[in-house]
């Protein structure tokens, strides 16, 4: 078991307290015994913790938390999240390529490849070095996958995806369905359009559960590096995604719609086609965004406006019924004045 | 082909006609013939039931219905769902273990276990007597699962996952995924915070298809018993969902809130993280619920209200266009007066 | 290589410029090349073109468009996408049935099925002619699937399901699981009411990937001819959708909703239960729609309204700030008046 000191070491923090304690797991706050480890979060350092038995705590530098032991860190979340895997380590889904999984003998599958069971890669399809396939994972032909992705089961990615390195992407997940695009024929039925781009998923990305991520007609729906999808999520063709955009569960985002970087989007969100919006714009949940931001701000609403707008009007709006008094009140005062 | 005393007494109910009628099946009201029982619904108990053709009808005891041949008990539809299922029995998904099934050398399977062709399951997974797992199933490893569950097609149920006795999983639901947990480095690029956190189903829950129900950093996300979720629904991490409360479609629970016993919502609800339901809450269809709601009650809107509020908002607000010309004319008829 | 004016026979299109052409492919406008075709929109045919490349233009009949190499057709998109196809034919996903699929010694293939691998087809089910199944698909038994159908990975059907001919399910899609039904018990949990009912998809329709449609406890859920589907929707048990109507992504319908014929729907609509659309209708975006729309109309928001209404509504709704102003104002006035 390791000692305090090496738990201190292993996050680059700085320790008070007894150096030789036992470390045997990291734990929340409330759950944490005298042989545990546990953060506190910046903006709680003022709470009460007097009831708290944590062997240690993790706590940002020039913490004014007193504590018998303690660890100093620049961020102690992100330290957290180092001893959870340190502690929690990921046991590999299977070793090698599963007998029962299917390759195809035109796949390549660089070095350390593991395939589960009942997965299916087609001809044409790479597969990157130390890269992890679960069970029953449909990989169709000519798909690029990085290197060290992890794709849980039941994923199916279609014909000419394109995937980064240490891409996560959670079960059930679909990319590069055909997307949603029909013309109309002169007997008013819908015609489909054949969808035949490309879908390209950058380095780092994320992708949840369940989660949709459709292909265009001709051109690419893209996510650039680092982008961190929920589950549910359906990204429509044609679209774009930059860099460390983050988007919760359930929401979407309509064709051909571009979104810049560091964009933050809460769930059930609904985005029009053919939008542009602004690096580092926030989305509350449930907004409908019909048209362009096209500057850094935070929007909600139905349709979306800026947030302060926003909540003034809704405090407005909850509130009609003393509106229709006053008014009923004024018509009432003025039928008085003209009487007069 | 069982007489309609058989099935009266099948259901505890009292029968006033033709005792040895044969009845070869249930049907709904409007399509059932002269050897099928329907139902009728208590408040539909007045309507016109002169043009049915149904061998014999269920209704409420005291029902002032006249017909030929009648069962009266204490509740139709849970009467005519026991014929349901008499009638229409389910047909086991398989004997035994498939012999193209996958089954870890160190899992454990009790008795009478059924599982169907390309399902996976992981070392040390528990799978209780008579539970029904159908194909292409991946429960991966440490799960354990209870007795008479029923497990659809293209189900995941990740590592450390506990799920209850009597529980049904649709087809694509994904239980444990990753949580949507992430903190910020230095450069703004999202860090993934580990989520290592069980998630527990009750006795008696049932998972909507392609449901997905997240898995937290360290603590448990929890349904207690007799949960229902609808189809494309999604739980949280770190959510706790009380006994009874039953979840429609695309309805979506942000991480750590804590929903009570008993609480019903409609569809394509939203609420937002760390908030409180109480018990017996209802939530209309398509609400925003971005704060607890600590008392009994009905709630409906974005942000929420109570149901009564809500609905006159709504009426006054689908108004407006004549407040405005209202406002126009008081305006002007202040005016005049001002000239006077 | 064809030249053009096989290309222009092949669309039965009028061609204007070098015959000879080789044309080598397809392209969006911006992105063609001296060998590409490409097409002009009709509402798009008065923009600058100067900057263009391709080798050719598909354009309207009498487009005032002025270009070295014109073809002109009817419709420009519904020619592109015949061209699409000619020039990216899609590749069969496998021949014959693959040895590691699962096939009911009681199930019936017509000619030419082609069925990938880890995919089950469960007992007395029948596939129809040149219908592809893709991998790791469930169909359970008593399943009639048509012909020409396209069903991707991880599909699954549930049993006594019947789809038409040249239907297109994508990855993930659920057909045929349970509705959610449920009595109460006398101790208020929640009894399940079995669903037995059949799902019905006609010919030409096309369900998007992790789409859920529902089984009713009794009655038939159907999806008339050339029904379109976009990802992630949900249709409850009991539902009828008209011939050519088409769902946007993550809406959602009720049970026992009727839809009409050449309904549209945008993107994460929810439609109550127990409601008639008329054919034809319109339902904007993220709308609510709580009643029947009995008339052909455009309705949007949260109840619905026709859409006019509504979009004035929602400007006057933004703008309450100003109209608590002008109140304060006309309170204030009145007092004034009422002092003289």
């Amino acid at each position: 078991m390791p000692e305090l000191k090496e738990i201190a070491a292993l996050i680059g923090g700085v320790l008070r307290g007894n150096e030789s304690l036992e470390i045997t797991g990291v734990q929340a706050l409330a759950a944490a015994g005298p042989n545990d480890i546990a953060f506190v979060a910046r903006k709680k350092e003022n709470s009460d913790i007097s009831c708290i038995q944590a062997g240690a705590l993790i706590v940002t530098e020039g913490s004014p938390i007193t504590y018998a032991n303690l660890v100093f860190v620049s961020d102690p979340q992100l330290a957290f999240a180092r001893l959870l895997e340190y502690f929690n380590p990921r046991v590999p889904f299977c070793t090698g390529i599963a007998a029962n999984a299917d390759i195809s003998a035109k796949a390549r599958l660089e070095a350390n490849v593991r395939v589960g069971p009942f997965s299916y890669v087609g001809a044409n399809s790479l597969i990157g070095a130390d890269t992890e396939i679960h069970a029953n994972v449909t990989i169709y032909h000519n798909v690029k996958i990085g290197r060290e992705c992890l794709i849980y089961s039941q994923v199916v990615i279609r014909e000419n995806v394109e995937i980064g390195d240490r891409v996560i992407i959670h079960p059930g997940a679909v990319i590069g369905a055909d997307g949603f695009g029909f013309g109309r024929s002169t007997d008013g039925s819908a015609v489909k359009i054949p969808q035949k781009g490309k879908v390209i998923i950058g380095d780092g990305c994320e992708i949840g559960a369940n989660t949709c991520i459709d292909r265009s007609t001709i051109e690419e729906t893209v996510l650039a590096e680092n982008v961190k999808l929920d589950n549910l999520v359906q990204i429509g063709h044609n679209v774009y995604i930059g860099k460390n955009t983050a988007i919760s569960a359930q929401t979407g985002i309509s064709g051909s719609t571009r979104i810049g970087a560091q964009v933050i989007m809460g769930g059930q969100v609904g985005l029009a086609d053919h939008i542009q919006i602004a690096d580092g714009v926030m989305i509350a949940a449930k907004s409908g965004v019909t048209g362009s931001v096209k500057t850094r701000m935070i929007v909600a609403g139905i349709p979306h406006q800026e947030i302060g707008s926003w909540r003034k009007n809704m405090v407005l709006a909850r509130n009609l019924e003393t509106w229709k008094d006053k008014l009923r009140l004024i018509e009432k005062k003025i039928k008085e004045l003209e009487g007069k």
